[in-house]
């Protein structure tokens, strides 16, 4: 468990992506152009016309487990770390209010808007490092430097 | 992309609502009586007995995709900002455990409780501004006057 | 509403628990080492084999509407607050995409991983009082003595 020095104070980020915008590029674009070290989702408000999502049987040796959607959803969620690599999960709802969730890959077409708060622990740096054990690059937490 | 001048340090809140309140106008009611300039959820757990959303296939011009729900649920997602206008999405579990979803219209009535934490990003000021491209108000970020 | 000093600045801490680990006791441990006074989630990705949720029929005299989930899920979403007694809601998604949500009881056994961001509202301490409306100990919000 890496929180040996986890403790850091907080700054916010309120961005607001519009029709056209992918969201997960947009994102990892606005924690490399701000160069965040410790960056997470805080909260996120919007619609989208697309996603592909990892669904949860996949395991390091077994990616495949992969949907395309199509259509408008809501984002009820989004949960994760940005930094270095987008760690998000997502929850969407459909025309019906039926919802379905899993591992963001990507394609996540903005339908009307995006808000979303990002919060960056300004005293930590998060890394990524291979685990043995569940063979994904596992989130490693270190004081910033 | 509204993010200019994004950054922002934080203040939260921590609330709780009990049985007969209804939980998006307590909120709002909240945020009016503080004059929070830029808040936002950051988590919520609870449950409901009631819920008016407006589903994914909604747009500017056909706004009627419009559920009532009636039952106990448990809060498992509350998403969103909450000014000038609340833009909220959330996400219900029902006696089966099966969720729905949607953008929050209201009649949000509380069974036992519900606990909320707001962030407002003190240095900023969220309005909205009509964005002809989706037909609906949306947020704009600005530093705050 | 037991808003009335509810304001606190906020620091925050960023945790990851590997597989092996059940999150629910480790978020607990961690709270009760750092002696925290007033923490909530602020996000979490991840995935679990299991969890035992309180659905949303319960009440105060019929807490038994539990069920015991066994398989690979992700983490779509998790809310709530972490003193003196965890109030947490989980939403989780399946193979399928499919969701499932409710109250966290706990078994929540990590699959590869948990990545967790706890906020702590440092100027406020939460307790908890038995409502005699609601039959469950609810939250108190106080300034941090």
């Amino acid at each position: 468990m890496s929180s040996a020095r986890a403790e850091s104070s907080l700054q916010v980020y309120v961005v607001r992506y519009g029709p056209g915008s992918e969201l997960l590029g947009s994102l990892q674009a606005f924690v490399k152009e701000r160069q965040l070290k410790a960056p997470f989702i805080m909260t996120c408000v919007g619609s989208v016309t697309s996603a592909k999502l990892r669904l949860a049987n996949a395991t390091a040796t077994n990616l495949n487990e992969i949907i395309q959607l199509s259509g408008r959803y809501e984002i009820v969620s989004l949960v994760g770390t940005l930094n270095p690599d987008a760690h998000l999960h997502i929850c969407l709802s459909d025309s019906k209010g039926k919802t379905v969730g899993g591992h963001v890959m990507g394609n996540l077409q903005i339908f009307t808007t995006a808000e979303v708060v990002i919060g960056e622990a300004v005293d930590l740096q998060l890394t990524r490092e291979m685990d043995n054990i569940t063979g994904f690059p596992e989130l490693v937490v270190q004081p910033h430097p």
